[in-house]
């Protein structure tokens, strides 16, 4: 993990270690309750919208590299691959504002395509 | 424009200040002859591939919003939202390697669906 002087990185990357450990009761409590998350498919207000957006997610996930990580006092970015279930590499950003020790906003980049392209041969072999 | 002590961001931002003017020729000057690309759709190698990748993008793009931008001696990542012709949001990710004051290296992440979907919509109706 970086070292950081970064109080929002801090906690992005706590996070961040969180959920790619699968412990996503340790990750929500870096998420604040009334988190707004502006992901691909649209936006996702509080924290169990957040939660039903990565759990299924982290329960896919074989493996994650951080790519690279920066912040200041209100603001990180995260920037990671992953290899999951149905895509192997699944690159992602995380833009986050942190409030209060916790993050109360996400900016959140992936490409859909190959998830949406996995879901539909599996559909398509079923 | 953020101020930045960040050899890499400056780059990465000046080179992200020409594209989204449009002026692809400024943009390419801060891009490395062997630049090599992760992009969505897979790797791209050299110059005239990430223009050929970035050139027919820029020419649909209606407006820009930098959301943040981070980077240290020799890495830089700029998130910002787009607004083109086919797609009204289309956010993005760019984590670059610069090296002798030239992006060497880009992982670029954005979601392909809503340009694909837009895609298929024009060869639906054409």
């Amino acid at each position: 993990m970086p070292e950081t002087t970064s109080p929002a990185l801090t906690v992005a990357l706590a996070y961040h270690q969180a959920w790619t450990s699968h412990d996503m009761d340790k990750a929500m409590s870096y998420v604040a309750g009334d988190i707004v998350c502006d992901a691909p498919a649209g936006r996702l207000e509080g924290a169990a919208a957040y939660r039903g957006f990565m759990g299924p997610f982290v329960q896919t996930l074989k493996a994650a590299t951080l790519i690279a990580a920066f912040g200041d006092n209100t603001t990180a970015v995260v920037v990671y691959d992953t290899e999951t279930v149905p895509v192997k590499s699944a690159p992602a950003a995380e833009c986050v504002t942190v409030t209060d020790g916790k993050i109360s906003y996400s900016r959140f980049i992936f490409d859909r395509l190959p998830f949406d392209a996995a879901r539909k041969a599996a559909a398509g072999s079923g």
